[in-house]
């Protein structure tokens, strides 16, 4: 089957691309001119009325979300081995980490230029993206120390919890925290930069 | 086996707290003192160091994120028929669905008594807490129209997606937002209001 993703460049995305490449899933990629609006056009609302980026057309219909679009495809190309798929708590643990990024670290990077979701006033704005350097840096401190195992998120294993992670760790250094303060996720950056999926996916979203 | 389940009174615990009962699952309900500051305790933390619940300790380890305990509870009490085990587009959208509850619902509601999390300022509190009611509404649109299939949120089917929808759309009416204003939503609240498993959940919840 093939499979079509939407993407905007330097978006959450990009952790979905890496886990297609690594799951060697064939794939159209669809770049939206993300700054220019296309993601709120009649014919992309069609296909993901959230607008919003990404979504991933499937033989049985769209996914969105980023926890689950990663799952999905642990789930649909097992041969890659990206989650376990005989042990629920092990599976549970990896959305954990999934659900964390989602739902705490990428919200603290969205009120750095989004904060017009959640208030109404410049001077919000202002407070809110004054702000992100220390949430970002409060989240991954607790990556650090709590969450990412190593040399992988979840461990010994690679799993689709680490081109999320990675993802986010990319955001750090425009966030304004320097990535140095966070030894194993600095690791783990460079790990996932030698990975050849990791390689292309990037390449694909610079194109 | 019997869990452990770390909850708060009227928090998104809720969810997870049906989702056991939904399972007939053997837990031991833990309530934390949220108002006197519990969930920061050096022995909370030492059970999820985030310091948020809901928390669910199991013989393999604890798990936190509603969406990854839900996830948890279908894979470990497959009888209960919670979330479809054998096809990956159907387990995705319902992690779509509680992605989307976490990281875009729940937060918008966190806008209300929370800002402190992403601003500093009493002004910023203030705009953004004026701003709920609006974010709540648009978000209960989106469900209505979108994503809520009818009666379940996936159709059919009761799955790990209707606990989650209940818990937020309990919050619609203190977030200035009238219900009524979305048939679909209020039709799912009293159904969920009849199903045992979610009456002994909210007693518990209130006990």
């Amino acid at each position: 089957m093939t499979l079509k993703f939407f993407f905007g460049p330097k978006t959450c995305a990009l952790a979905s691309r890496i886990a297609l490449e690594e799951a060697g899933a064939a794939y159209e990629a669809v770049r939206l001119d993300m700054a220019g609006g296309q993601q709120r056009t009649a014919d992309y609302l069609a296909v993901n009325p959230k607008g919003r980026v990404p979504a991933l057309a499937t033989p049985q219909g769209v996914l969105t979300e980023t926890p689950a679009i990663l799952a999905y495809i642990a789930q649909a190309y097992p041969q890659a081995k990206l989650a376990p798929s005989d042990d629920a708590f092990a599976f549970a643990q990896i959305q954990a980490f999934n659900s964390y990024l989602c739902s705490t670290v990428h919200i603290n990077h969205a009120h750095k230029m989004r904060g017009y979701r959640w208030a109404s006033e410049e001077t919000s704005y202002a407070d809110m993206k004054r702000k992100v350097p220390e949430t970002m840096a409060e989240s991954f401190a607790l990556i650090e120390r709590e969450m990412l195992v190593g040399p992988w998120a979840m461990g010994e294993s690679y799993t689709i919890a680490d081109p999320y992670l990675y993802t986010m760790a990319r955001w750090l250094e425009g966030d304004g925290v320097d990535v140095a303060r966070f030894p194993k996720v600095a690791d783990h950056m460079r790990r996932m930069q030698e990975r050849p999926a990791v390689q292309r996916a990037i390449a694909g979203d610079a194109a």
